[in-house]
């Protein structure tokens, strides 16, 4: 597969289920990835076994031989990664840091895709007052190679009352036009074209000018795309108060991971949201997870709802070049969704059972 | 007046209106305090013009002499700074920079505190199976002098392709002890007893250990206080599913920014949102204000609700050693807004009206 042609043949896959409920949704995504792969295109797995069991028992978090085989793959799919909280084998950061940053960061990922809707038959925990029945659909492009997830910065004097810690916010011109340019374009093939970005200019000044010049910059190139600016605090309020209002949203790293869970919280899908991290071009292979995590407390007992990794897969087969595949997949999760909404079905699920009622639907 | 004993005879108060809606909230602030007062307080104000208005008239933001007077007052009533949104003549960060964090870092505001609540009579934009009828009332104690907000940065090379731009979040045990420690006394004098440390530890690690460790450490010392952890992204979601979990939440500069104009969000309470930014140690004045802007676009109008500044002087009252005074702020407040929920009143009020109803109620 090249970037410029959809991928056709044999899709090298590689597949890191992760931890926890990763385990348990990430066999349901690969089941309506199969169904829902276009004739003529076999999606080839390899399974790494990477994440929280893998450190404990090894001590290993990415070896980098692993990340040359999985550079290697068109694409990756990832269930999520976390041990059990307050492990003290386990220091906050190691996998977090060790192992989806250095993918997402390795790979290039600078794009971060988090799409956020209200999908017929969910419930928000917004009142019908602020939704007014009107349609929630927009999506985060959220940096993901920069900002304050660098990792620099350090500590002096660690464990004493004189010690220092910094965390280092790094922003480029090169890292920051071509996030904003991805989101116009995304904004422009959208019916609404408006894109909003969302940062902190007047506290940030030193970040928040770069970001502010180059939106205005890339904006003047496409005037069909209406643009506003809002502060990330402010952001908060219109996020619970009209979130129909958003359409394209581009942010930094740190703001967007913390506005795509308000995001995922209002739309009620916190188990529906899904997530890819993508390189836009094509140098290294592309990320797909849903945005939740391995949650410990729930997994092993098939409670997991896997919608958000299948919905992951429809990105996944959108960005590899198959968008009616992707449209099958999510028109397949709608359905499931809102013909159980009718029938007033709230009996909880098995997690393979969705998987089957999804695939089947795909199938048929 | 000193540290130790309340406030008697004259206080000085510096007032700052600022700009637009500050300048009409400001007026029914002390309209309330005045009334407030226990006997034997008289407020006497001095009143600063600071704020857009002068910056654009003068070229002044703050100047040393004025903060030098400011400096020997008692307390400061601020209304709301910032001009019109976009004004080239005002670039982000001015005043924000140069006015309201000159003064939080001047004054060593290290405690932004900012309780949020459902008050009767509300409407919250969350829905009824979220809120349940159950009570929503936790504070937020907001690090005010370090983290991303000290200004901390650069950039190179700025307008060309090879920019970059830097922030650097400061973090130190000394800061960071010293808030956590006010958030636990805090904590033990409410009736839940529990505190969260918000923060992002498992991606921003060498600030992130700094946090946990000193929380942890305090904790020690606190046992009757019950202790967790969240992280920045997951609290959007437990705010908006389940903000009765929250009893103190303590964070730094930049997370409290967001968290809290999230709480006054969903706690229906834009207008309501009072803030102090506290300097516990009286080493210098404190400072009380609204969460809220200047809202340019209603400014002049009298259609601003002046109830988040006349809590701001109830948060005022406290902090000077009148519990009592503060707390007949406070019933006022909420006899005033549940009463015109009761009588289904939802006619919009003057910024006037609003304060004089509020006064009445204090008075009487
Ligand atoms: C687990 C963590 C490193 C990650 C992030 O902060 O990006 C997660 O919260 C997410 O949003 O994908
Ligand atoms: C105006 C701005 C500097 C300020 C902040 O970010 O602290 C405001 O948003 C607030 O929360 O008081």
């Amino acid at each position: 597969t090249t970037a410029s042609s959809p991928a056709q043949g044999s899709v090298q896959l590689a597949v890191i289920p992760g931890d926890g409920i990763g385990q348990e949704v990430t066999p349901e995504a690969l089941k309506v990835l199969e169904v829902a792969a276009p004739s003529g295109v076999k999606f080839e797995q390899t399974r790494y076994d990477l994440g929280a069991e893998r450190y404990l028992a090894t001590g290993e978090v990415l070896p980098d031989s692993v990340l040359g085989e999985i550079r290697r793959h068109d694409a990756i799919l990832l269930g999520a990664v976390g041990g059990k909280p307050n492990d003290p084998n386990l220091p906050p950061g190691i996998l977090e840091r060790g192992l989806l940053l250095r993918l997402r960061f390795e790979l290039d990922h600078y794009v971060n895709l988090r799409p956020s809707r209200i999908f017929p038959g969910v419930t928000s925990p917004l009142s019908e007052a602020v939704l007014k029945g009107e349609e929630v659909d927009f999506v985060v492009v959220r940096e993901g190679t920069e900002g304050p997830y660098t990792g620099n910065g350090g500590a002096l004097r660690v464990g004493t009352p004189a010690e220092v810690a910094t965390e280092v916010s790094v922003n480029t011109a090169y890292g920051v036009e071509r996030v904003v340019r991805d989101a116009f374009a995304r904004a422009q093939k959208r019916p609404r074209k408006k894109l909003t970005l969302v940062h902190k200019t007047n506290v940030l000044v030193h970040a928040g000018s770069v970001w502010w010049r180059l939106t205005q910059q890339v904006a003047a190139e496409h005037p069909d795309v209406t643009v506003d600016y809002m502060h990330i605090d402010a952001a908060m309020i219109h996020m619970t108060t009209n979130p129909q209002r958003f359409d394209v949203i581009v942010t930094d790293n740190l703001f967007g991971d913390i506005i795509t869970d308000l995001a995922a919280a209002i739309t009620g899908g916190i188990g529906l949201a899904a997530s890819g991290n993508v390189n836009p071009d094509r140098t290294a292979p592309s990320m797909f997870e849903p945005v939740h995590g391995s949650a410990p407390d729930i997994a092993g007992q098939q409670k997991a709802d896997p919608t958000a990794a299948i919905l992951s897969t429809a990105l996944l087969l959108d960005h590899l070049g198959h968008p009616e595949a992707a449209a099958t997949v999510e028109r397949a999760v709608l359905a499931d969704l809102s013909e159980r909404a009718e029938a007033g079905d709230t009996a909880p699920r098995r997690t393979s059972e969705v998987g089957d009622a999804i695939a089947a639907r795909v199938a048929g």
